[in-house]
């Protein structure tokens, strides 16, 4: 079986985890989120690739969800004593080393697509992880600070301001004029079952489907299209998924987010048990909806949410 | 009283460190060399330059004498498990950010002269320190290895090899179409005092003298230009500068590094007291001699050796 997963960070990279224990034999194309990656000390991160890769590659920061275990932060601190910020992203010693390879082999020419595979050959993340695009798509939020708006990074929205702030709109700028990575389209194409992890629909999902092409393939697939709330009784599990949706105009509830995506796209829809109610409306959209436990907590739980999205894949192609 | 030195990398670093006890209100100008410049891991490394930037202002690692104090190295370590080299370049992490500043500056537009100040706006060396070019010199040195020659930069030889192999020439790639940073000249030109510290007088000094300029405004600033041996006893202090001398064709004697400046360039030069037979030889060649202790065991020695070198300009002035 060819699953793809459109990934962003910590909940896709752990639905992944669960997905590969539900489905060892399956071969998974991950098409990661490079929509908030970000230039930092003249290095490129990308913070969802690294998670997605450090996770199921047994390189993460279990607790945290993101950066490296075991993590030192020298080069930080050295960066401070120079002056030189932001201060406010976390990049440990560790984790320096994979931008600097990153940015090494950008510089000499090589694409994202194939930067991230050689990073991957190391870790070996029993996936094959693609960016969604190796052109530069950047997220940036219409902030209002003070009265005053202004477009912010996505990752100073997010990380530096905590998601604090009134967002008016989040735009994936360059995304319009990005080319889906070689083997996005192809494995799509190829697909038995796509997935949409509980990853941030706005800015990683969305920020995916937003690269000319790859919504139109994913609804031309003609395979099952299954996705799991990242609401759970209308607040995110994690993260801070609600702000992004208020600036988008979607309401942060289980339901809001399926037809967000629309019958068009999504086939099946899995909520948590608390928000059965959301079913019916679900449905009435178009959109085969079950209300299964959706909190990742462990592998086991995590597994069989991963188990529940291929039932329910099987019973929309049938 | 305005004193420049030309400095190489520990030699002439722990003189300065000499200097500047013993004329600490001198304005000194050290011009770095930054022939052993080299790229690594796509960051500008420049031992030189920051190994007299962490000594005087105190981050040098003390017993090693270059890199930082308290330094560790997860990043080397995470670059080797990527397979990424060279393995055999020492860097920690602490210096590892420095290289990070100053490539981003550097990639922003910055010359390297003034990504130095900044760098410097830190450390507070308590000197000016310029590179002596802000265009790419590289020292190459031509090796026989195997009964094959070929051309291998600076690093590979002096930290890879060891200097263990056989050096036909070498050779600062660049050097003839490089410009003296801005105030090279100025400070040459203004000075009261040039001194050569006991840096190697070929990849070192020689290679500031190979920029276009330098050696001639020296050799016309009218101001006594004194010199310390490096090599005391027919071996250098510390380093590999018979090596390299040998690969000039200059004996590794006391008297021969003296000549091989010249007396054009050189109105004095300090051997230490076990070359004392030396002297005779030097002064014939026009250079006023004086034997001296020369070893730099300890701040109080090292500001000694300094003291002599500026009595000697005195004496030559006079």
């Amino acid at each position: 079986m060819r699953i793809v997963v459109l990934a962003g960070g910590i909940g896709g990279a752990r639905f992944l985890r669960g997905l590969k224990a539900a489905a060892p034999e399956a071969e998974i194309t991950v098409i990661g989120n490079t929509g908030d990656d970000i230039h930092l000390f003249g290095l490129k991160v990308c913070p969802d690739l690294d998670t997605v890769m450090y996770t199921l590659g047994g390189g993460i920061h279990e607790e945290q969800g993101w950066g490296r275990a075991e993590e030192t932060f020298a080069v930080k601190e050295e960066l401070a004593a120079y002056g030189v910020g932001p201060e406010w992203f976390g990049l440990g010693d560790r984790d320096f080393a994979t931008h600097i390879v990153r940015t090494q082999m950008l510089g000499a020419g090589y694409p994202l697509s194939a930067v991230t595979e050689a990073l991957c050959a190391r870790w070996k993340p029993g996936v094959r992880l693609i960016p969604m695009s190796d052109d530069r798509v950047e997220t940036h939020v219409l902030v209002e600070i003070d009265g005053e708006r202004k477009a912010v990074h996505f990752q100073e929205y997010w990380v530096r301001l905590r998601a604090a702030v009134t967002a008016h709109a989040v735009v994936p700028v360059g995304a319009e004029a990005a080319k889906p990575a070689p083997g996005v389209l192809e494995a799509i194409g190829a697909a038995d079952v796509i997935v949409f992890p509980p990853s941030n629909p706005v800015v990683s999902i969305g920020t995916i489907l937003a690269v000319p092409g790859v919504r139109e393939a994913i609804a031309e697939a003609g395979v099952p299209v299954v996705g799991l709330s990242p609401i759970i009784g209308d607040a995110p599990v994690r993260g801070m998924a609600d702000k992004v949706l208020a600036a988008v105009g979607v309401e942060s509830t289980a339901a809001a987010v399926a037809t967000h995506y629309g019958s068009g796209l999504l086939d099946g829809w899995l909520v948590d048990t608390v928000d059965a109610a959301a079913v019916p409306e679900v449905e009435a959209a178009g959109i085969r909806c079950r209300a299964v436990p959706l909190l990742m907590d462990g592998p086991e739980a995590t597994a069989q949410m991963a188990r529940e999205a291929l039932t329910l894949a099987e019973e929309v192609r049938a």
